[in-house]
């Protein structure tokens, strides 16, 4: 749920949740399991903005809900809106973001994604610093009083046209293998997979490559991806890897 | 090149190299870079019928050239009549194909496809067991004076029907990862992805599957993939592969 999105844009200044609705019961019924709620700046009432958002989701779904904003009076409004268990989208080493949210999530007992960045908000540069720093977070998150098992690592895909691109979506392949080890149990992990295709290409060569990296991502173990929905390609190819990791006597069915 | 096809059939048969000749362009043009000949159980004349099917194949490309027969005789002749270096598909533990095999692939310097299959032709039950098997192999090759760098390894890709068709699946991927750590060289692996759906699905689903598959057999590292050239998906999403892993200047432009 983009606010760049005009029609959301719309729905929310006129506090008219229907368009709303609409777009979250397309996404569910195209397979979403979750709806990630970015506010984007909101401006005036934060508070109640994001109230609205998160309401007018709950009015059509009980799925999980990721509040999706650096705003900390916002992100409480939409904790305290949510019904069941939010994520907190996110933080990173960044020490204000850390202070703010972390408290936040300790008190509603939140969900919380922990990007792989620095303390400068930078892409680390290898496998190792990654490691680093999701010790860290591990370690920040645990010492605000959050549950370990309450945090969900993004390690962070990257435009594939950055010099390092390939090899570092390559090594946070093996980082998302490799945290469970690390961490000591199995700690959850997610990632944005457009971010791979950043730059000025046809769509359908986007997609294609999209498709071929998300079951690499999810031969390596991660639990949740954030993917534009309504590709129905990239959504059966998301079931297929199912069907092939985790098999159940209904997988092949639900592929189309 | 398949000989159970009617006009693969008809052509040997009838010693016209037409059709295979037809065949073979358009196996290239979809994208193949090597073509193996399965020359099935050749009865009368096992030596001229693979010699013609390799002189067929030899007049329109360049391409490598896989000799896939248990037929000694065959071979000799397959490897014969090869220009370039060939590949013998292949070994497994079974001692009377090792005694067979490996003095053609040291006499001739051929490629040799070793399956990780146990001395008995059966699928090992675990990542550990197919790794002795790979060591195996290895030594076997060297002992016959075949230089351990003409080893491809086929870890052997069962059909998820079976009990243990998923965790054979994933073990292999991680075989594939660590085979080059286990013989102390790059060494190179193959993979046939269709037999991973094997059974009665629709066609549309198996491909899917596939597909999915495909790019986890990528990120672990495998060389070569024995497909249907022409499911077009297929080979796109290949070619999506080399974009995310091997990128090159072109490698975008590849893609349709």
């Amino acid at each position: 749920l983009q606010i760049l999105r005009k029609d959301v844009q719309n729905a929310l200044r006129r506090r008219d949740p229907g368009p709303i609705r609409e777009l979250v019961v397309k996404c569910i019924s195209a397979g979403a399991d979750a709806i990630d709620i970015n506010s984007g700046p909101l401006n005036r009432n934060p508070e109640s903005d994001m109230q609205f958002l998160v309401d007018a989701v709950q009015s059509v779904t009980d799925c999980q809900i990721l509040l999706d904003t650096t705003n900390a009076k916002a992100m409480r409004a939409g904790l305290n809106a949510c019904k069941n268990r939010p994520v907190i989208n996110g933080v990173s080493l960044e020490r204000a973001k850390l202070d703010q949210m972390l408290p936040l999530a300790a008190e509603f007992d939140a969900d919380l994604i922990g990007y792989l960045l620095d303390a400068g908000s930078q892409v680390p540069t290898t496998e190792a610093e990654s490691i680093d720093i999701a010790i860290s977070l591990f370690n920040a998150v645990e010492a605000a009083g959050v549950a370990g098992n309450r945090l969900i690592i993004d390690p962070i895909v990257v435009p594939l046209m950055w010099q390092t691109g390939t090899q570092h979506n390559m090594a946070i392949l093996s980082v998302i293998q490799n945290l469970p080890d690390v961490l000591g149990f199995s700690v959850r992990t997610i990632a944005g997979v457009s971010n791979l295709t950043t730059g000025n290409f046809p769509q359908r060569k986007k997609l294609m490559i999209e498709a071929a990296y998300l079951p690499m991502l999810a031969a390596a173990g991660l639990d949740m991806a954030l993917l534009n929905i309504f590709h129905k390609e990239t959504v059966q190819l998301a079931k297929a890897c199912s069907v092939i990791l985790q098999p159940t006597p209904f997988s092949w069915a639900a592929l189309e």
